[in-house]
Formats: structure tokens, C-alpha cells, sequence
């Protein structure tokens, strides 16, 4: 497998080298935080195990790579089609064989599809086009979807930036950083802008059990921009609130519903609770896509529960007495009156309730302000 | 090292098999929850070697075990002073020495100081007398320490068991157990004393980052007992308060101020504010000799700063960038105010303040109606 050791500052974990015969480089998130290697594709079966094998992960972030291995699909298909002389009908059959597979290789994730959709719409509206015309085009979508997903990140960054005092101490939980995204995420894209502003933070990151996100993924991206951080593990968030080491929490978010309950990671709902009782408050950073206005509230979110290894083995050894019951639920739901606001590419939402959310959905421009509501 | 397989329902930490002529056995815990091997003792320096390893922890049962030991070592300083002809003052130097090797084997152990002081003083006051007559009194005084231990637990049991309804799920942290003790712990013993009585449990076990206590121990006590048991992660307890699972939380202590703010494993006071958000009492279980009432408040209560490693690492695998930041405190302090009761074996201290406190150990009378206040 093919891999380059990137030397600067930040790697990005998915990017485009070159143009139209260019390549694309992926940091293998599977060797984090120990070895920080990309891996470059230049063929779909690359792409196609490292989506599955976890090497890219996020959903932003597969989606802006497999944008990326349409490209490349089509390209290849474009020398097979004509060195066998044939039109195309045979390179929009191959391209569609490309966007199957990579559908394929992460079933559930809907940026995957989303991203996927887009390019072929690209691609179709294009027939009767050279087939080099057709892949320009697809390169140029697939940084539309990357470009997008960077302004969303740095939208929310500095939203959220702008609600943090310089010398904060902060708290987040789990893993909402730009190793998920083109760019600097979410919860982790506030503390980098602000870094970016000249505010010094101090953040205290939460370990984050049973996979360690937070220890592997969050405390790396912090360590690469410079960030003075903390790990701690995640039964001493209290202590840390208590000493008053934080004076805001920031998470990111896997589904808002409509009145604003958020499910995401396992524990933040205890972080939360947390730092109500310790008059801190307690911040959601996420797009606005995380919104589910179909769902009325928290209740009717669905909880994902996980596999029992997860709490009674590390890296193949077993920790606890073999045939205890086991609880692993990978999601909780922080219910909207713990939330003080809503960090959205489109602005601030606070308070958190349906009136406020429905506004700042139903705007669809970006307020610089960053506040739909302030009353 | 001589291992024997107990077959047993319950093993307890430690026991002496037979007469004067006997031998210590001791449940190996650094084999739990994967193994369950006694280690039997026919000499001092495989105790030493147990404790030492942490084969045997938890002051109690090492105070125990260690009694056994200068059983062990006064026996061999009878059969070695008579071979060569030496008098009284021989044993004693040799009694002695396994006294001060004993009390090196864990230097911080206070119980472990307390035994071996009784022990002395009960050969002390049979100078005189025969070295056969002092080893069967050194016996007696063994078996006393570990029988007041096990009283000890059991009058906990009791006074805590009144406190849990038939039916309850309830929620421990750590492990205040058997393990550490005579018998039946502290928090367990009031749940296995429940348990006794015909009261049905369901226990959820914080699994107790950073060292797994709960999963490797309080999970296979409860194991062992037959106790139904659900092991989560730590930042789980918040979501099952919330689910309504939970009607009690119960966990032991590690120093008691003299206002009832209580010192325990790091963890504690996070599930003390969260069981107050979900309104469910939140109960000590500890001995009165956890009480230090020399301190005023918790805010005295010095609070060990543990290695970095046993966050970073698992296994000896390193799950975090190399050179981050670490907070890792041993114990964290639960104010008195988040307590709703402290289970001690002289009763049941409600409210937790000052006054109650000293009533309770004022009184040095067990109360078998475990309440010393209930105004």
C-alpha cells in the first residue's frame, strides 16, 4: 500500500494533489495518534478499502473522498473506453459501476450518498460532452463538495470563536474535528478559529469511552495546531468543572430534532448535566444538514446499541468476567433546555427551542452576526 | 508459587485453612476476572511477594492478611530458635523482623500498620510464657482482626440493605467489596445483604476509568454472587439515571472529613451531581475508622496526582499522542450536601453534617436500628 509521510504542520484528512491527473492523499486514521501517514489513491479499490477499513472516517469527510473517486473513476474509464474504441454509453456504464461501489463500501453514510448523487447529476448533465470535458467538470464538482464542506467548517468556527473569551479553559467530548471533515470540523473548528483570532485556550478533553475518540483523535488534532490541551478521562469532567478550569463546553452533534434535542457520543448528556451544575455553559456545534425536522423531539430519536466488546475488551483483552451484561448505548440525547445554544454554519441559535431553530433553517442565508435570537 | 483451585461459590480475598500448624490463602486478584486461583502461603516471603504484587489489596484484607503472616513467621521463629537452642529473646528478634518485613511490603497501608501493632502487643504481653502458648495466642488475635472485619462488614450490610426497596436498581462506582476486605465489603456488602434478605437487585457497575475496577472486580463479585449486573462505561451512569433505572447509588469511601465530605476514586462526585439531577439518593458505605475528624472539610483532604501512563496507555498500548497533557487525580471529593446518608456499622448518619457525624461516633454503640438521626 502506497503511503507518504507528510511533513507539514497540519495534514487534512482527505486531499486532491495535482489537477485532472492528479491523486488523491488520505491520512490513514487507523495508525493515529501513533504514525501520521498519508496514503494516496490512485485507483477506486484503494479508496474502496479505506473507506471500509476506517483509514478516512466522518461522514464529511468520506463524502468529499469519494467525490473524489468518481474523478478517478472516470478517468480510468475514460482510457479503457477508448482504448477499446468504444462511446459513451460504455463510460457513463463504467462511471455508474465506479459510484456502486463506493456507495457500497459504507452503507449507512448519507454524505456518502449525497456526495455520490451529486456527481453523477454532474456527470449526466454532460452527455453528448468529451469524456475529458465530463472529468474536468467531475474534478471541479468534487471541490465543490470539498469547498463547501471547508466554508461550513470555517462558518461555524467563527460563530462559535466569537462566543469564547480569550484564556478560556473549554471541554469537549468525543470527536468533532477536521479529521471528520475537509477542514476543522465542528466542536473542534470553534477552538481553532479562535486560535486563528489570537484567543488562547486551554481544552480539556474527555477521553471518551468505549472507543477512545477523544484520546486518539481529538487530543492528535489538538497537539498538531499547537493547542494546549488536557486529556482526562471522562468521570473527571466534574472535577475539572468544579475546580473552574472550564468556562464553556463545546460538542458536536449526530441529530438535532426539530425542538432542539441532540443525540450525539455516548456522555454527553452526562457533560451536560455537568455543567449546569457548574453555571458553565454548554454549546452544540454542528450544520445545519445535522437538523432532523421530521423528528419533533429527542424521544423519537433512535439509539444505536453497540457491541458488549466494546466495554469488556481493549485491543483483544478481555477486562471484565466473561458473560456480564452489558449496556453500550453509542449515542445519548442532551434534551434542548441544557443546551444554551445551537453553533450553526448559518449563525448562533439561542435559545435553543422550535421557534428559534425553524428561523434559522427556514433563513437560508448566513448571519455574520452569529446570533438569530438574543432576547 | 502454589496455586489451589477453588471451587467454592465465593472465594473470599483471604482465609487461614486449619489449626496453628495452618496456611493463608489468598485469592490472587491480579488473575481476575479471567482466573480465579488461590495462592497459598507457607512462608512469609510469599506473602511479602503477594502483597507486594497486589495479589491481596484493599487495606483491610492486607491488615488480615498480614496478621496471618506473623502467624506464619513466629511459627518458623519457634521451630528455628528450638533447633538451635535459643531462648525467649531469639523469637522475639525473629518476630520482629517478620514484623518490620510485613510492614514494609506496602508502606502506605494503614490498616496493614494497625494489625501488625495489635499483633505485637498481643505476643508482648505473653513474654513469659512458652513459644507454643504465644503462636496460639498470636492465632487468636489473627482470627479477632479478621472477625471484627467481617462483623464490620456485615453491620453495614445490614444498616444499608433497610435502605434499598425490594426491586431497586441501583448504581456503584469503583469497588467497595469483598476483595478489599473480611467479607462482604462495604457498598457490595450492603447490596449482598439485600441480596440475603430476599430483596432483588439490579446493580449497573461504572466501570471505573482509568484502572477498570469496576469491570474487573466489582463485576465479578457481583459474578459471583449471582447478582444480576450490567457493566457501563462511566459516562453511561448519566443515561441510565435518566432511563429511571436507577434508585440508589451506593459506593464506599476512602477518607470521611468531619462534615461528611467524603473523598473516594475519582468518578464519585460526577455520579453524587447526577444522581441529585435525577433525584436519587446518593449513599457512602464506609467504616467509621474512614472517619478523619482532624479534618474540617473536604477541602483539606489532600488528593493524590496519579501517573499519566494509566491514561495514555492500555496494556502497554499507547492510545494517546505521545507528550499530551494529563490530568489523572486518584480521588475526587463528594461534598456533604450531594450525600444523602453515610452507611456506617454503627448506623446510618442522616443528614450528613457535622453534628450527626459526631454523634454517631461519639455514641461507640452499634445501633441496629441504623438510624442516629432521621429528623
Amino acid at each position: 500500500m502506497p503511503h507518504t509521510t507528510n511533513t507539514r504542520e497540519t495534514i487534512p484528512a482527505v486531499r486532491w494533489v495535482g489537477g485532472v491527473e492528479g491523486q488523491l492523499a488520505l491520512l490513514d486514521q487507523t495508525l493515529l495518534p501513533l504514525e501520521t501517514r498519508e496514503l494516496v489513491c490512485r485507483d477506486v479499490d484503494t479508496l474502496v478499502e479505506a473507506i471500509r477499513m476506517l483509514r478516512v472516517r466522518g461522514a464529511p469527510a468520506i463524502g468529499i473522498a469519494a467525490a473524489y473517486g468518481v474523478v478517478i473513476g472516470a478517468r480510468d474509464a475514460v482510457g479503457q473506453s477508448e482504448s477499446v474504441g468504444q462511446g459513451e454509453a460504455a463510460f457513463f456504464v463504467r462511471l455508474d459501476e465506479t459510484i456502486q461501489r463506493l456507495a457500497a463500501s459504507r452503507p449507512t453514510a448519507v454524505n456518502l450518498f449525497q456526495a455520490l448523487d451529486r456527481m453523477r447529476a454532474a456527470a449526466e448533465a454532460r452527455r453528448g460532452m468529451s469524456p475529458e470535458t465530463i472529468v474536468a467538470a467531475l474534478l471541479d464538482e468534487a471541490r465543490s463538495i470539498h469547498e463547501e464542506d471547508r466554508a461550513m467548517c470555517h462558518a461555524i468556527g467563527r460563530h462559535g470563536a466569537a462566543l469564547l473569551a480569550d484564556g478560556s479553559g473549554v471541554l469537549t467530548h468525543c470527536n468533532a474535528g477536521g479529521l471528520a471533515t475537509a477542514e476543522y470540523g465542528t466542536a473542534l473548528s470553534v477552538f481553532f478559529t479562535a486560535q486563528d483570532l489570537g484567543k488562547r485556550l486551554h481544552v480539556y478533553v474527555d477521553e471518551t469511552r468505549p472507543l477512545l475518540q477523544g484520546a486518539r483523535l481529538t487530543a492528535w488534532e489538538l497537539a498538531q495546531r499547537g493547542i494546549p490541551a488536557t486529556l482526562i478521562c471522562d468521570s473527571t469532567a466534574a472535577q475539572v468543572l468544579r475546580e473552574g478550569r472550564v468556562q464553556a463546553v463545546v460538542t458536536g452533534a449526530d441529530r438535532i430534532a426539530a425542538n432542539g434535542d441532540t443525540a450525539n457520543k455516548i456522555g454527553t448528556y452526562a457533560v451536560a448535566v455537568l455543567a449546569e451544575a457548574h453555571g458553565v455553559p454548554f454549546y452544540i456545534a454542528a450544520p445545519s444538514t445535522t437538523f432532523d425536522l421530521s423528528i419533533a423531539d429527542g424521544s423519537q430519536i433512535p439509539i444505536e446499541q453497540r457491541s458488549a466488546d466494546e466495554v469488556t475488551h481493549f485491543a483483544g483483552r478481555q477486562t471484565a468476567p466473561a458473560g456480564v451484561g452489558v449496556y453500550n448505548p453509542a449515542f445519548d440525547v442532551t434534551p434542548a433546555r441544557l443546551i444554551s445554544a445551537i453553533i450553526t454554519e448559518r449563525g448562533v441559535i439561542r435559545p435553543v427551542n422550535r421557534e428559534t431553530i425553524a428561523a434559522c433553517l427556514g433563513r437560508g442565508v448566513i448571519s455574520e452576526t452569529g446570533r438569530t435570537s438574543d432576547h
